[in-house]
C-alpha cells in the first residue's frame, strides 16, 4: 500500500534572488518580514505568528527562481512515506540530512509529476513567539505564510496528484459547459488552501501568499510603498477575490517574485467540506469587485529549479481562462451603459 | 465694490436621472443614502452626519445631467452679493423664492463664466440628527457631501473665478516645466476641497464625492455590491489619491453619474494654508499606489443644465493630462523590470 | 485500548433561554445571527462562514442553562469510541437517534468527569454557503462559533481529561511559584482553542465565543448596541486579551448567557506546537491593555444540565485568580504615579 | 466696541514636564509624535497633518502643569483685539515678542476669567508637509491637535466668556430638570470642539486631544503599549463617546498629563448649527457603550500656570456629575438581570 505522508501544511518556500542585498531591502525594510537568521548569500525570514525558524529562504543565485516548496509533515516516518510516494510515481527523489537548510531537520526532496520540486520535513527549529510584539511589526505586519500558487498546463493532473497526497479541494474555476478545469484550491491545513493550481505555462511559481491580521494592514502597506515612491511594486489590488473571499494585494519583488498580502479566508476543516465551484464566466471569481485583471497576471511567473538546481523547461499552457470584467462606460450622450468588454 | 457672497460650503447637488425608481434602488437600497423626503418625480437624500434637509436631489428628466450645484452662504444678504457678483460678470442670474426646492429658502441661481449652474442659499431646513443612528447606517455609511468635481477646458479661468469667489487653493496638478495648470482643488470649508476643477471637455460634472467614516466602510460597500452581483457599478478603486490623500472608490450610477466614496482628507483652515503642487508627471498624484487610471476616467462625465433646464453645449478640452502608471513586468527570462508604459 | 473519538472541533452549543422571543430579538435582530431554522420553542442559528445547519440552538425552558456542548467527530465510528471513552471513566452516557436535534445525525451524549454534558456527532446537515453574502451580514457579522469557555473548580482534572480526549494545549494561566494551574486553553481545530477551562465554581458555562472578520466589526456592533440604547448588554471590552491575542467584546444576553465576539487568534496546527504560559501575576494575561476586569467576570456563569435536563449542582471553586490591574493615578499635587491596586 | 479676536482654532499647548528625557521617550518613542525641533530643556512636537512648527511644547520644570493654551488668530490685528478683549474684563495680559517661543510670531498672553492662561498668535512658522509620509508615521499615527478639555467650577462663566470670544456650542451635558450645566463643547474650527469645559475643581487641564486617521490606529497604539508592557499608561478606553461621537483612548503620561487619542467627529460649520444637549442622567453621554467611567476620571487633572509661571490656586467644584453605568449582573441562581448601580 502507498500511504501518503501526513502533510500538516505548506511551511516555507526557498527562493533564488539575483541580488540578496536588494532583496533584503525589499522583503525586510519595505514589506516588514522578520529576519530570523542570515548567512553569506542566504536570508531566513518569517512572519510574526510563525513559531518556527522560517517560512521564506532567500538565496542569491544566477536567475530568479523557486528552488523548492516546503511542506511540514506530522511525524518523522512521513519522510519514508513521502519518498515512497514519489518513487512509486517514477519521480526524482533526494534525501537530505538535517541542517542541509538551517533550521530544518532531515528532509525528502522530490520533483512532483508536474515538475515542481517539493521538500518534506518534520523537524523545524522552534523559535521565540512574536505574536504580540506589536512594537516590532511594521510594513504589512506579516503573520504567516498562507499558501503557494503555481502555474501548470496540466491542471487535471495536479488535481489528481495532490488529491492522492491527501489534499482537500476547497474551490475551483471550471467551465461548467464543457467540464474544463482551470484552477483548483487545495488544502491540508484548515484554511482555503495550501496550494493553488492555475492553468498556465509551467511548471512555474505564480505567487506566494502571506496572511496579515486585517484589511487595514494591507492598505497600510500600500501607503508605505507610496510614501517611499515604491508603489510600482504593486501589481494588482487591493481587492477582494471571489475565490477564497480573500482581501488581497499583489506585489512583485525586484526579481519578479510575486507575493500576495492576504487576509480573511474561512475554515475548511470539516470532514465533509464541499468545494465551491466558480464558473469561468463568472467575473466575480477573480475579482469580487469587478476590477479588471492586469495584463501581467497570466504571464508573470518565475521558473522552478530541479533537484540539481537547474531551471525546469516550461511547457505552454493548454487552455485559456477568459479575463474580461464588466464595466460601466458612458456614451457620447453622457449616459452610462453597462458593457461587457470580452 | 464687489464683495463675493460668504460661501460656507458646497451643500447639495441637484441631479437629473432618467428613471427615478431605478435611481432610488441604487442610491438608497444599494449605496445607503438616507431618504429625507420624496414627492412625485423627486427624491431628497442626505448622509448620516448632515443636519439639513438634503445634500442630493434626484429629479426624473429626459437626460442624465447636473441641474445645479448648491452652495450654502453665511447670511441672507449673501444672496444679494451673489446676484451682484455674477451680474457684474455678465452671467445669467435668476432669483427663486423660498420653497422652489423643498427644504431650501430663497435662492440665487447663476451660470458661472465656465458654464456651470450654481445655486446660493442661506436658509436650509434643519432636520433630526442621525450621527449616532448606527442602527440605520448601511451600505457605505454615508456621512456627508464632501465636494463636487467638474471638468472644464478653461482651467485657468476656473481658478480665477473661484479665487474671486473666496475659495482657497489646497492642491494642484500642473506642468512645472511649462506652467500649464491641469487641475485645481479649491475649498471654502476647512477641508481639501468643496470644488475641484479638472481639465476636460466641459462644462461637465465629473463626480460628486461623499465622505464616509473609515476605509473599512468603503471596502464594505464594495463587498455589498459584489454580493448583489452589482460590482460593475464600480469604475475605479479602492485606492489612495496622492492629491488630497483621500482613500476612494468611484461608482457610476445607472444614469452614468459618477460618485466618489471618500474618506480621510486633512484640515486646511489655517489663514496661510499653502497649496501642495503636484507635477503632472508624478504618477502618485492620481493614484498613490500606482494603479493605472481606467480609460473611462477622462471621458465619463455628464452635461450640466442652464437656467432654463437645457443642456449646455460642451467645449472640447485644451490640453491632455498624461495618465501613465509605472508597473513591474517580467521578461521572458522570468526576471522583473520596471517599465514606464507612457 | 481506549482510542478517543477523533474530534474535529467544538461545533455547537445547545442553550436554554427563558423567553424565546426575547432571545430571538437579541441574538438575531441585535447581534445578527443567521436563522437557519425554527420550530415551536426552538431556534437554530449559525454564522455566515458556517456550512452546517447550526452552531447555536436556543430552546425555551424554565431556567437559563447550557444543555450541552457539541463536538463534531471525523467519522461515524467515533461515536462508538466516544461512548467507550466515557463509559470506561464511569460517566453517564446516552445514545440518541439521528434527528433528535434537527440538522444532526446520530449522537452520543456524555457527562464528562467535571460535570459538563457533551454531545458527539458526525453527520451534520450541510446548508447553503453564505460566506460572501455581505448583503445579509449585519450586527457583528458573525462568522462562526470559535470556542466554549467553562468554569470548573477542578482545573487539573479538566486538563487531564481533555488531554486524554486528544486536545492540545495552547496557553495557560498558572502560578509559576507554586505550580497552581488557573486556566487552560485547549484545541482540536488549528486555532488557539475549542475549549477553555477557567478556575471557578462549576460546572458552569462561562461564555461561548464567535469569530467575526475584523476588529471594526466588533466596534460596529458596540455602536449598533449604543444606537439602540442597548449597550447595557456589553459586560466587558472592547479589548485585547494577552492570552490568545484575541480582540474581544463580551455581552450578556437577556438570560445572562455570556457571549464573546472575537477576532484574530493564530495557527496552532504544527505537530510540536508549544503552549504559551502566562504567570497569574502578569496583568497582561487577561487584558493586554491593562484595563481592569469587571466584577461580574468571575461570577456570572450559567449552570449546565445533566442528561435528564436537570441543573447540575455547583461546587465552589478551589483557588482564586487575582484580578488587579496597574493604573496611573494622580496625587493631590497633580503628579501622576503608577500604583498597583491589588 | 469690543470685537473679539478672530480665532481660527486651538493650535498648541505648552506643557511643563518634570523630566524631559522621560517625556521624550513617552511622547515620541511610544506615542509617535514628530519632533520638529528641540533645544536644551524644551521639545517641539507636531502631528503628521500639521503644517506649522508645533502643536505641543514640552518644557522641563519643577511641577507638571499647563503653562498655556495657544490659539491661532486670523490676522495680525487680532492680537490687539485679544489684548483689548481681556483688559476690558480686568484680566492680566502680557505681550510677548516674536520668537519668545520658537516657531511663533508676536503673541498676546492673557489669563481668562476662569484662570486659564491663553496665548494668541497669528504668525506660525510653516514646515514641511508630512501628510503622506506613511513611512514615518508610527505609534498612534498622530494627525493633529484637535481640542483641549479643561476643568472649572464656573461652568456657566466659561460658557459666557467663550461665547463672547466667538465660540460656537456643539454639545452640552446638563440637568434638564433643574437647568444645571455640567459641561460644554465649544468650537471655532468646523469640528465639535476646540475647547471643552467640564465641571470640576479648577482651573485645571483635564486633557489634550489628538486626532488620528482611523479607529484601528487607536487599537494599534494600545497594542504597541501592551507589547512594551506599558499599558498602565492607558487610563480609559478604547470606547465611543456619546458626546461628539468620538472613538477614544485616554492615556496619562509619566507626569500625569492626560491625552486623548481621538477619531471621527463631525462637521459643525453651518451658520445655524444647533447644539446637541445630553441629559446628565443619560449614561450614553460619556460612554456610548455603557462602560463605567474610571475613578480617576473626575480627579486626575494638572494645574495651570499664571503669567509669571506660578501654579494657579485651585477652587473646588460646585456640583457633581453622576457617573453610573447600567450593567448586567447575574444572581445566585445564575440568571442575569439588568441592574442600575447608581
Amino acid at each position: 500500500m502507498n500511504t501518503p505522508p501526513d502533510i500538516v501544511r505548506v511551511a516555507y518556500v526557498d527562493l533564488v534572488v539575483t541580488d540578496l542585498q536588494r532583496a533584503r531591502d525589499w522583503w525586510v525594510d519595505l514589506i516588514g518580514f522578520h529576519v530570523q537568521d542570515e548567512a553569506p548569500g542566504v536570508l531566513y525570514l518569517r512572519g510574526y505568528e510563525e513559531f518556527v525558524h522560517h517560512s521564506v529562504v532567500l538565496r542569491e543565485g544566477p536567475i530568479a527562481a523557486c528552488a523548492r516548496i516546503g511542506f511540514r509533515v506530522r511525524t518523522d516516518d512521513c519522510l519514508d512515506r513521502a519518498e515512497k510516494f514519489f518513487r512509486d510515481r517514477g519521480c526524482a527523489v533526494q534525501r537530505v540530512a538535517a541542517g542541509a537548510t538551517t533550521g530544518l531537520g532531515e528532509a525528502v526532496r522530490a520533483v512532483d509529476p508536474l515538475g515542481f520540486t517539493l521538500e518534506f520535513v518534520h523537524q523545524m527549529e522552534r523559535v521565540e513567539p512574536l505574536v504580540q510584539r506589536y512594537d516590532l511589526r511594521r510594513g504589512a505586519s506579516i503573520n504567516r505564510l498562507d499558501h503557494v500558487n503555481v502555474a501548470t498546463p496540466s491542471i487535471d493532473d495536479s488535481y489528481e496528484v495532490y488529491t492522492d497526497l491527501g489534499f482537500g479541494l476547497s474551490e475551483t474555476i471550471e467551465d461548467t459547459a464543457d467540464g474544463t478545469l482551470y484552477a483548483t484550491w487545495m488544502f491540508r491545513k484548515q484554511t482555503v488552501h495550501d496550494m493553488a493550481f492555475t492553468m498556465g505555462s509551467g511548471p512555474m511559481l505564480h505567487h506566494v501568499a502571506f496572511a496579515v491580521p486585517e484589511s487595514h494592514n494591507i492598505l497600510g502597506l500600500a501607503d508605505v510603498l507610496g510614501a517611499h515612491d515604491q508603489a510600482h511594486w504593486i501589481e494588482r489590488g487591493p481587492g477582494r477575490h471571489g475565490v477564497s473571499n480573500a482581501f488581497y494585494l499583489y506585489l512583485r519583488d525586484p526579481d519578479g517574485h510575486r507575493i500576495e498580502i492576504y487576509t480573511t479566508d474561512y475554515f475548511t476543516g470539516d470532514p465533509d467540506h464541499e468545494p465551491i465551484r466558480w464558473d469561468v464566466h463568472d467575473e466575480r471569481r477573480r475579482d469580487f469587485w469587478a476590477n479588471p485583471i492586469v495584463p501581467t497576471w497570466y504571464s508573470g511567473s518565475v521558473p522552478v529549479l530541479d533537484l540539481d538546481g537547474n531551471p525546469t523547461p516550461i511547457v505552454e499552457q493548454a487552455a485559456k481562462e477568459t479575463t474580461a470584467a464588466k464595466k460601466v462606460t458612458v456614451g457620447a450622450d453622457g449616459l452610462g451603459t453597462v458593457v461587457d468588454d470580452d
